[in-house]
């Protein structure tokens, strides 16, 4: 199994700056690991994902969770790392970078939405720059979800979801993606040099415990908020994605559409709420 | 044509802090535009990114670019953005969201490493963490670089690159790349909400305008630096690649094996210099 972190050597290089003199020496430093996982369907390469090792069943399982390719753990008959004996690659013994997937009976790989369109349209996406142009999701899948979040809890969040890290502090390199209770509690966070593995990561431990859909908790990003990762909350019905720095337009749009609540710039005792305002229960709102 | 920023509605809540009142207003916000481009390669979809509209022929330049399918302006017979009436959508007429590249007779597209070594091998990735098995870069092809780089000049591009940003302040949520002489000025800056967008957007221009490779450049990108980024900056002859952020372990071992000087963490007076520090000039190194 590859490591999560990496020694490599370094030079550290200071120049003189107020009054202190520079100077440079050699070092060694933690980074963080960054190794290519491929994902495996019924014997199928279907897609490969630079990663930090770890939790790496779970990236598999998010990440078939996110292509709308799984809905439960009944869906997956089994999960798991090649060992590279079964492959004819003794030599390559446990490696580790290629989780082998088998879907139960009845399950196929519907190509993911964007895959699908690219592939389908003759057009391709010429002059389609709609959400139903890019995504299958059902509107507003999440207009149910009564969960009501206060503004107090969520400001609590970045110092927890910082806290929980086990890397970052160590290497600086890694995203974060963490998955609270509405009243704050942190239920996991996983890690990762992309930031769209660290949700699959988060999403594919619940679809393996059996937690999915994720009503009434929230989770946080340790950056942007994009699209694809405002369509991976939806999809693990999530009804509150908070992240600490912005979000973009389709990110918006796509939320909005789905009955998000969609939460940016969460930092210090403020926050920016975009979508499904009617979720945060303060007084202040 | 898509814009690069678009207007959202947004409930800004702030708690009581400080002995500060708390408080939430609504207002109209810029957030950085996210649309999809797909890029079609003699009349197939090659591609699709989640990108920022703008600079969008560059973009996909540059992409055929870090995938090695383009080396020179002549390999491309034309680039155009997909009007739509071409394609039988009059409706859909200038909205400029596929980009249409016809290569020169003989230019071929051989999938990226990646993707072909998905799809030709048997087992896949299995238990193959090696450089040499996602990438196809020829070995050391930047050792003959003899450009040199002087600390004193690095540490001054993070704020040249901010000072050049035009979308970032207004949105907070845009990677940027920006490529440098080596006396540090300022050649070109892209932006971008992904940052391996905004890097194509550079090498992209660089190839329309028939200025590759960039010997002598030194390219700075506003986050951290991946295996991906480091890749792209090699296929365009960059020598230097400075990130403000952390680089990850499979970014410096690339950047080793091909002869790239690799910095990291270029915040104030200081740099942490991975691999290739003989082009760092100064009397500290």
């Amino acid at each position: 199994m590859p490591g999560r972190t990496a020694r490599r050597r370094v030079l550290r290089v200071t120049l003189p700056a107020d009054g202190r003199p520079g100077g440079s020496t050699g070092r060694a430093d933690f980074l963080a690991s960054e190794e290519p996982l491929g994902i495996r369907v019924d014997g199928t390469a279907l897609a490969m994902t630079m990663r930090t090792p770890g939790d790496d069943l779970e990236l598999a399982a998010g990440f078939l969770v996110s292509e709308a390719v799984v809905r439960s753990p009944q869906d997956i008959a089994e999960i798991k790392l090649c060992d590279g004996a079964a492959c004819g690659h003794a030599d390559h013994h446990a490696m580790g970078n290629i989780a082998d997937v088998a879907l139960a009976p009845g399950v196929i790989v519907t190509p993911g939405a964007r895959r699908n369109f690219l592939t389908t349209s003759a057009c391709g996406i010429c002059g389609k720059a709609s959400i139903e142009d890019i995504c299958v999701l059902p509107h507003a899948p999440l207009a149910a979800d009564e969960a009501r979040f206060a503004p107090e809890m969520l400001v609590t969040l970045p110092d927890r979801l910082r806290d929980a890290q086990r890397v970052f502090s160590r290497t600086g390199g890694l995203h974060a993606a963490g998955l609270f209770t509405a009243g704050g509690e942190l239920i996991v966070v996983r890690e990762d040099v992309g930031r769209h593995n660290a949700v699959d990561k988060v999403v594919g431990w619940a679809l393996l415990g059996g937690r999915l859909p994720l009503t009434g908790c929230v989770l946080l990003v340790s950056g942007r908020a994009s699209f694809e990762l405002v369509q991976k909350a939806v999809l693990a019905g999530i009804p509150l994605l908070a992240a600490v720095s912005a979000p973009s337009s389709l990110a918006v749009d796509l939320a909005e559409q789905a009955g998000l609540t969609l939460v940016g710039f969460l930092r210090g005792p403020s926050m920016n709420v975009y979508t499904g305002a009617r979720r945060l229960s303060a007084a202040a709102c």
